[in-house]
């Protein structure tokens, strides 16, 4: 692949954006990666296991340096990305293409809504639909989105060369990148990850506090560590994208909340065919799902 | 090992009495298997492939052959448990040790009580946790128990030599014995395994009619997948289980859906404190659930 990024400036030196640093300088498709980190130790160990090759503790020290042909990845927790837009703001020309890696897309767009006050043309958000349970600079794994899927959620506004640029870079990573709208993004992610995070957090939190049941865990079935692995994921995460996400996980949980109470009534009043209509549904769904994931072919370790 | 159970009766040859009649021979417990199902084709199957030795359409056809040392093992769908008790007053000698693999044991004790009316002393209720998404006799497995743990759940009335036996033949197929009270198995299920079964189902079908998302499958995330594999096991053995064990399924479903309406208050009202002490709590109960399943050995396919 011959080089088509000249800097890739990566903010947040973490899983996500040192995956992306290594899958690039992997695939030859950038010139130079630009580890920007607040901790100076992470810059230390990024440069030292080669996720980068120069590194700083703030935006300012290099953002003068940028110009058109170089990417911005703003890899940093959800609610920390307003922070960064106001300075690619006040520091980086309107030349250089400027992504986001963020779970949530519509606090991303008030965000830049509030610092600008129209999102600009360089600015293309994006979500990659990777992750791990591991996190920090020393999880970066240049492997971590082949195969994945970017949701990229263009503005009306945003310049198709920006789009492009962005794009080709996850491609270059080895996603299959698609495109649908900020609100479409958020409530089918809300959907299907914020709300079952919400669930498995909720039913773990649930048990170890049900005193009657003190041996509970150990007489735990199949089932139940199924449906639990997800909430050993980052609290703080979680936090952030349940907030950064409120409207639509709401919608999603409340939804649910309705279906679970129709199922609490069909039990109560011993209605077996409601039970079954459920049951059969819900088994016929999922079981098309998974055909769907295997035709795919990135049913192996889709995670968000 | 010698034998030490004469003749084992599978009522049900299924999955779950198949395979512990496979792992009984391989073993050499048992000095001969005999199969009952309704259907004559599951008997040749089950002939034909060796589960059993022979294999008859009713207990009647062999009931007055058995004495003290063989073992009726009765592994029918949950709800059908009620008519083979029935044929094992009418038919079986209380000398012959009788057990079952039901997933729910109060609705067991209450049929035995309706049958005799008090449950006799040669009668050893009992539910193996394993299973598999497969079913029927072909998936007959003589590993399916290994490591794995079968719960015993004794009455006053219960026959230490027959509470002996049904122990050891468990242990011939591998698995590790624990005994309870049937409350206690049917609470601790309802927790572990019923619930997060109610609670996928819902989620998955939830989401199939949310008509808005029609891509939803699509794109849907890790989280969702793990989450809802358990939704595609059998629906009528669901179906049966909700409605044995409604009690307790209800009492699990209504603490966790008041904590699941705390979680969502939280996030309406921006409560970040109390949704990073759900998440954290949630994530030490579970990461310390995990150590304790590592600790058994029995974690890597434990399934209900």
């Amino acid at each position: 692949m011959s080089i088509f990024i000249n800097r890739f400036v990566v903010v947040g030196i973490g899983l996500i954006g040192g995956s992306l640093a290594t899958a690039l300088k992997q695939a030859g498709a950038c010139r130079e990666v630009i580890g920007i980190a607040l901790d100076g130790q992470t810059c230390s160990k990024a440069i030292a296991l080669g996720v980068v090759d120069r590194a700083y503790t703030s935006l300012a020290d290099i953002a003068s340096e940028l110009c058109a042909g170089d990417v911005v990845l703003i890899s940093v927790p959800t609610l920390s990305v307003p922070a960064v837009l106001q300075q690619v703001k006040d520091l980086v020309h309107r030349d250089v293409t400027v992504t986001d890696a963020a779970s949530v897309k519509g606090s991303v767009l008030a965000a830049a809504k509030v610092v600008w006050p129209q999102a600009p043309a360089n600015l293309v958000l994006g979500h990659p639909i990777a992750g791990s349970e591991r996190s920090g600079v020393t999880a970066a794994n240049p492997n971590l989105y082949a195969n994945h899927r970017v949701i990229l959620t263009p503005l009306e506004q945003t310049a198709d060369k920006h789009l492009q640029l962005v794009s080709s870079m996850w491609r270059a990573a080895g996603a299959e990148v698609l495109m649908m709208s900020v609100a479409e993004h958020d409530d089918v992610l809300a959907a299907t990850s914020h709300l079952p995070h919400a669930i498995a957090y909720s039913l773990v939190d649930t048990l170890a506090h049900d005193a009657e049941n003190e041996n509970i865990f150990r007489y735990a079935a199949g089932g139940f560590r199924d449906f639990t692995r997800i909430a050993s994921s980052d609290p703080r995460m979680w936090h952030d994208i349940m907030l950064a996400n409120k409207i639509s996980v709401l919608k999603s949980l409340d939804l649910f909340s309705d279906n679970l109470a129709r199922l609490r009534e069909a039990i109560e009043s011993s209605d077996g065919e409601a039970l079954l209509g459920v049951f059969r549904r819900a088994k016929e769904a999922r079981d098309e799902f998974t055909q769907v994931m295997v035709a795919s072919k990135s049913a192996s370790d889709v995670k968000l």
